[in-house]
């Protein structure tokens, strides 16, 4: 597997644009489209609030067929809370494009984010989707990546080659996150597309496990959205033998670059996280099962204690203990021992004489990595979030107003 | 049922009192007594985080015979995850309360409150419960309440009478709160005496639905403690005819005051919450059923994004819906009515054109109520939060260091 430059169009048979249409703001790109040359495989997760807003339903419903071949998404506006007249405007931006790139309705994907309870300006939308439709390329991904921000810092771009049976296939992603992020199914908006032929079955069996190790395991605020989806489109344009066994080495190639993919997503979501100053990378390891491991991983990157401390560069141990204790998961609390980086901080759940001094650089580094051992078996589970600082309360105090 | 001065030491046969002995700092009180002039039938609610502080397991072997006759507790340093030293330094804490009070070791109920994580200066606790047990006095009701503070900024006291068939009856209490505060189970410290006579099960009876209905429906930054611990003492000095019937009218009234006397101290503890400059009443109303209407009234006190919210005074009502549509509770999105104050924001789920003028009184008052009515049914929760401020951060970055 290696590195490539770009996104979401690095895949054969992938184009993209984003525009400004004035959703969000008179000069930021807020309206996108991805773009398959062909039908294609087609698999998302959303949301798990009762609370979802149209384009979730919808895209769900199109993706019933296991086919799309467009993903429309507008930034600075969820379209959610916002009745029979949303949904109505959500269909209409599926239509929209549909018409605008002369492809079935059906096969129209559409995500949206932004603030919740106000409506569409469907005028501005239906300019805006034309426009990018109008003007797709396999550059314009970098501006589709910056069409899907709200209070996301940086945008967040990446792709791979990796090798099936002799055949190079690719893999792109580009996802937006930021606030609102919790685990709980998908957790944001991520996009991902491939030129790999895969089995639809297969393809919704790749994503879901791995949104199990990636989005899911990221925590900003512990806020699950109305909007959140994560989607992929698998156009087959690399002419690889078809995936369509689970259990096959082709499936475990296919499926190790998607986790790839996802986790560097989740990270670089965690790391932008509203006010974010550290990404914080959780490791529960030697958990008696995985849910155990997962459960305590999610829970201390979640605890607005341990991440205030993170952002104080204070080797608060306890917390990090007291969050695992209140995680629901099931543990010995008197075996568990804690690494903030290569420094123990604790042991048998216990005060350990550690040197403040040593563990200082580890706490200033730009990713602190806080490691709690179980020694109760051997399931391991990675969780990311960031410290919870100043910025994220100023961000969030005035976002609507 | 009338308001009396006082707290602890309102009941007949209460002396309470608290001392600095430099645990907390030079001059901050930090260890306390209340203590009962006879056994008394005793009750508590502790913590359910697996990580327990040895004081939390003690009291509840000593409450094994529904009896005790004090209570010792200090502020500064929690005693959690400190091993088996801890566990003898807990003990050691039960004995020399007992013996300087000349009662059974058994008798004596602990809590601590500070940082997780370091060893009891035991020289200075032993010299600070002698000098504590030396000058108990009615009056020293006001140091006990000060002494158990944290970063509390106002000490928590309510005193109440009602009258049992002719017989008067008082009821007082003390607590403390401020971070690390999420309904689950016990939520923080919380101490209530009264000189009712009551028998051990309906004690235990009214002081665990009161719970159900105060403490825990409180909720600062969703982190539960090692060490929470809400205790009652009856010692029966008032000479009512004993309650010992759970349906009775006279166990209806000591609900009734306990309820009024934990409820006044969550909403205490809550407004003083870590950096608050708003108490957050949240009501969901008319829903299915009782766990429904708490579930969605806690997950709506819970959420970061709503406290920044109403930080910023912003009437961000879709913030709202997605917290309830996150709680876990099963409704219909669709019918769901939110009012800030008197003004409603949000009508079926769905915006709900409302004048942004009308609501800033009630977002900028001290307290700030938000309704949801799920028109579903007949139950109804109230829950209590407060804002997230830049003061959270700045309180919880440099707590330890």
């Amino acid at each position: 597997m290696k590195l490539l430059d770009g996104s979401v169009t690095a895949p054969l048979g992938f184009l993209a644009q984003g525009v400004n249409a004035e959703i969000k703001s008179k000069n930021k790109k807020d309206v996108g489209i991805i773009y398959s040359i062909c039908p294609a495989t087609a698999a998302g997760v959303f949301t798990q609030n009762k609370v979802r807003a149209a384009c979730v339903d919808i895209s769900q419903e199109h993706l019933r067929n296991n086919q799309a071949q467009a993903i429309v998404v507008n930034s600075g506006n969820a379209n959610a809370c916002t009745g029979s007249r949303g949904w109505n405007d959500a269909l209409k931006t599926a239509a929209i494009t549909a018409e605008a790139l002369d492809i079935q309705k059906n096969d129209v994907l559409i995500a949206s984010t932004g603030v919740i309870g106000g409506f569409l300006p469907m005028d501005r939308m239906e300019k805006g989707i034309r426009s990018a439709a109008a003007e797709l390329s396999q550059a314009g991904a970098v501006n589709l990546a910056n069409a899907i921000m709200t209070t996301d810092l940086r945008s967040k771009e990446i792709a791979v080659e990796f090798d099936i049976q002799g055949h190079s296939v690719r893999m792109g992603a580009t996802a937006k996150g930021s606030g609102m992020i919790h685990p709980n199914m998908a957790t944001m908006l991520g996009f991902i597309t491939t030129d790999a032929l895969i089995s639809a079955s297969c393809l919704q069996a790749a994503l879901k496990a791995s949104v199990d190790v990636s989005y899911n395991m990221v925590s900003i605020d512990r806020d699950t959205s109305t909007n959140d989806a994560v989607m992929i489109l698998a156009n087959g344009k690399a002419g690889n033998p078809v995936i369509d066994d689970v259990n096959s080495g082709d499936m475990k190639k296919f499926q190790e670059a998607l986790d790839y993919i996802n986790i560097a997503m989740s990270k670089m979501i965690a790391r932008d996280g509203e006010g974010a100053t550290h990404l914080l990378e959780i490791k529960a390891e030697n958990a008696a099962d995985i849910q155990t491991a997962r459960m305590i991983a999610r829970s201390v990157a979640s605890s607005n204690l341990v991440k205030t401390a993170i952002f104080g560069n204070d080797a608060n141990w306890g917390r990090v203990l007291c969050a695992a204790g209140y995680s629901g998961a099931d543990f010995l609390p008197d075996k568990v021992d804690v690494f903030i980086g290569d420094i123990q901080v604790a042991k048998d759940g216990c005060i350990f004489d550690f040197s403040e001094e040593e563990v200082k650089p580890f706490l200033e580094s730009e990713t602190v990595l806080i490691k709690i051992d179980l020694k109760s078996g051997d399931k391991n589970a990675l969780a990311w979030g960031c410290d919870l600082t100043y910025d994220y309360i100023k961000i969030n105090a005035d976002y609507r107003t």
